[in-house]
């Protein structure tokens, strides 16, 4: 038996021009078979690596983390300055640990902070395409922020997943979701243990909804209750606003 | 004769895709062309526009602004409404106006402000590759301010003009050249009544170098008093960090 190393990487992506995290065949435009196939460049061996949050297509990253094994110890203060030449621009490493071989990076992961930035103002921003999402209409923080705190704690999230989700327990808790506006710009600031598919970008589209008093406050609250993702049906906002933050351990 | 109405129109826009500011031929992908074409669509007349300052390809704007005239009265706020729907997304009209026929966009303005930015970490970032301009070395704020401080006033800008430069007249007077840091980013804020060709390129290609401690903060005055842009041979810092902030009249 050879003895294996195990490495944890933070890893910093745009998302806009990507298929998403997750590899699907040898030659797509994932992120995983994108970083896989340059440190098989760097390192000789064939590389699997497991992040903590698998994002969707257009969805970006300033916080990623995801392991992979080796079978020979590498200087990783060279790999991570070498890494970035063969990378994307597009993609970059922050910083390379190497870890206890016990260590996982999804089920080790307490929390799961994401960002969703709204640019909202009344002309568009040129430099900001597929980056934020746009949106033009007035948008009440008050009453999204009133709202949102119905979210907040232990509950079903059914109502917030997308059909296409596999989770076997709905079940999450929402740390924290704050919501602020500085300058043209709204953040919606949440953490949690961990999400279900799209229930991020579900809850922002909710709280537009909300925002801009097509729906009162209370509607809110009578969603989450409903523990159905059937019943509403409302436009789910684009991936290109969303930011996995950090993942706490 | 026919009555003309004179228009101005403050303009955005992402650089890095295309060719610079002015039109060389019917089908190139300058700034100016994309607009033209764009204002015909909508005016169905042949629209000839004049800018306050040219930009180069990969330069961006915040603050650009121009005239044109057309020969019909027209609602500018249908107009501005409708041509951000045509234009590509990295070209915004910010606000338009009627003006007097006798104002010119270049030959009334009195001064113009420049921003430069560096985005100075050991780490690259994902989100602003062609946004601003990279740099990995440690920068000296303190030093390359005390440098700048040779450059305000009315000078002989010989030494940072473009081999290419055909203006007549070398004598530019800097009102201010501020120089600081946020986080990550240092920018070098300027503004003068014109500028020579690359001349702010050029500048903070000198300020680099006494950032770096490549040269001293008496270089510089040295430098400038060359009056000369055949002696030094620096390379020049990439349009992606340069943006044209404003216009005064």
């Amino acid at each position: 038996m050879y003895k294996k190393y195990r490495l944890v990487v933070c890893v910093e992506y745009k998302g806009t021009n990507y298929s998403g995290w997750q590899i699907q065949n040898i030659n797509d435009n994932s992120i995983q078979n994108i970083i896989e196939k340059s440190l098989f460049i760097l390192i000789k061996e064939k590389i699997k690596i497991f992040c903590s949050s698998r994002t969707d297509s257009g969805v970006h990253s300033i916080g990623q983390i995801f392991h992979f094994d080796i079978y020979k110890y590498i200087n990783i203060n060279k790999l991570l300055y070498n890494i970035n030449f063969i990378l994307p621009y597009d993609i970059s490493f922050k910083w390379i640990k190497y870890v206890s071989s016990k260590f996982h990076s999804r089920y080790n992961a307490i929390s799961r902070r994401y960002i969703y930035i709204i640019y909202n103002s009344k002309i568009r921003s040129s430099f900001l395409n597929k980056l934020v999402m746009y949106f033009n209409k007035d948008l009440d923080i008050y009453l999204m922020s009133k709202s949102a705190k119905f979210l907040v704690g232990e509950h079903d999230f059914s109502s917030f997943r997308s059909s296409k989700c596999e989770s076997k327990n709905p079940y999450k808790k929402i740390f924290y979701l704050n919501i602020f506006k500085k300058n043209n710009f709204i953040f919606f600031d949440i953490k949690a243990n961990s999400f279900l598919y799209h229930m991020v970008r579900n809850i922002v589209s909710c709280l537009i909804m909300v925002g801009t008093r097509i729906y009162s406050i209370y509607w809110l609250k009578d969603f989450l209750n409903y523990k159905n993702n059937k019943i509403f049906n409302i436009n789910i906002v684009k991936p290109y606003g969303l930011y996995l933050i950090s993942v706490n351990y």
